[in-house]
């Protein structure tokens, strides 16, 4: 299966990472600046072939985001089973630290998650196979390049998941609003995988009964909810400062 | 003039907000849920003419964003100034607590900035009236519902902003890849304006040089850069925290 890659960074990363790409589409007569010299630089040094397309080709090759002059084809990634995030935990000789998206929909919201996941030093993440958004040209976008580094999981089953993890001796902490501390109390040095809900409805109740903890997030204003990157964010950051400076 | 609020957290909000509103558009048959009945509801409330139309013409009037059946149609917000900031910071009796965003272009970034310091608390965030988004209809939506209670100023020049401030004893915090300290190292219980560059250029050597503090963000991954509206959230929930515990 062919995927398609969309916009400068992503497919600068896409070459960085040795992702194996069958051709790259540029527009002709666009603005060159330097990730577009990159990127033509590196796809002659890999011997992946460049097609120069007029402006309307790629309008609809790259129809799924702002293609920005340029779109790579790409082999399909290779998908992921918990089993490998867990040797990622082993090989890194860290304690886990995994993200779990429990029926995220929006592309961007993925995308963004993965991207803060790839900064904060995340081993992987989960999501629902079913009913919840995949690595969709708009995700890989909005990763902004996090996509190559990140392994994905996608299970049928969430709570399954779960069950896998806690025999491994990861704690489940999942971000709800109706949490019992706040997300700065947990104690996130131990192996630890966090669960983010869907936008809108949140964590299913099925999933929050498998959780070992419930923390929320304060707000101080009239609106009631966090942006779902915004929610993961936060609670990585705080994870990360304290492995950090437990370290 | 008019603002047209697009879908219906946005829409929602606005009413419950009291903003003005001429009239509110819904989608003939469209399917009512909690929100979409409560926009009904407040609607006859405050004697607001509802218009059912079909699909096709919502389509055109929300043609700014996913409109989810219903459109409405705001008389302008007022505009605000630097004064009116610092009128809102002794109202709540709180050390200053604003967002600079130095050429933001993105109404979904500038839309989330504004969710999340609603949720932290911050008393009003400053744009530039050049070169940046505004409030548009696509930005207002990703606010969901936190630009009517956020005062966004807007102003010609952000350094001639800052020196205003800075004389008003506010401190002027540039997060910024190069800079000095770690972020969770700045004490945020100061009067504190929190500057965010744009995605991909970050904040202009000029502001920078305003700045009184340079703080970043560690990452340890391969991407060296974080979304706007992640960085600009990380920050304020430090900032937050700090806050809080201080009180």
């Amino acid at each position: 299966m062919i995927e398609i890659i969309v916009g400068r960074n992503a497919v600068l990363e896409a070459l960085r990472a040795d992702r194996p790409i069958e051709r790259i589409s540029l527009e002709e007569g666009t603005k060159v600046d330097g990730r577009l010299a990159e990127i033509e630089r590196l796809a002659r040094m890999k011997d992946i072939i460049i097609e120069y397309v007029p402006r309307h080709a790629l309008d609809v090759e790259g129809r799924y985001g702002v293609h920005q002059g340029v779109v790579a084809f790409a082999s399909s990634r290779p998908s992921f089973t918990l089993a490998d995030l867990i040797a990622v935990s082993t090989q890194k000789n860290e304690p886990a630290f995994y993200v779990i998206l429990d029926g995220v929909e929006d592309p961007h919201n993925l995308g963004a998650v993965i991207r803060t996941a790839e900064a904060t030093g995340v081993h992987g993440v989960i999501t629902r196979s079913r009913r919840a958004v995949g690595l969709t040209p708009a995700a890989v976008k909005a990763a902004a390049g996090a996509a190559e580094y990140v392994p994905l999981v996608q299970v049928p089953n969430i709570t399954q998941a779960i069950e896998v993890l806690k025999k491994k001796g990861v704690w489940i902490v999942g971000i709800d609003m109706a949490g019992k501390d706040v997300y700065t109390d947990i104690d996130y040095s131990l192996p630890t995988a966090i669960v983010i809900g869907a936008e809108g409805t949140g964590i299913s109740a099925l999933v929050r009964s498998k959780c070992d903890f419930l923390a929320y997030i304060p707000m101080r204003g009239k609106i009631t909810s966090l942006n779902t990157s915004v929610a993961a964010a936060v609670v990585l950051y705080e994870a990360l400062k304290q492995r950090t400076s437990k370290h």
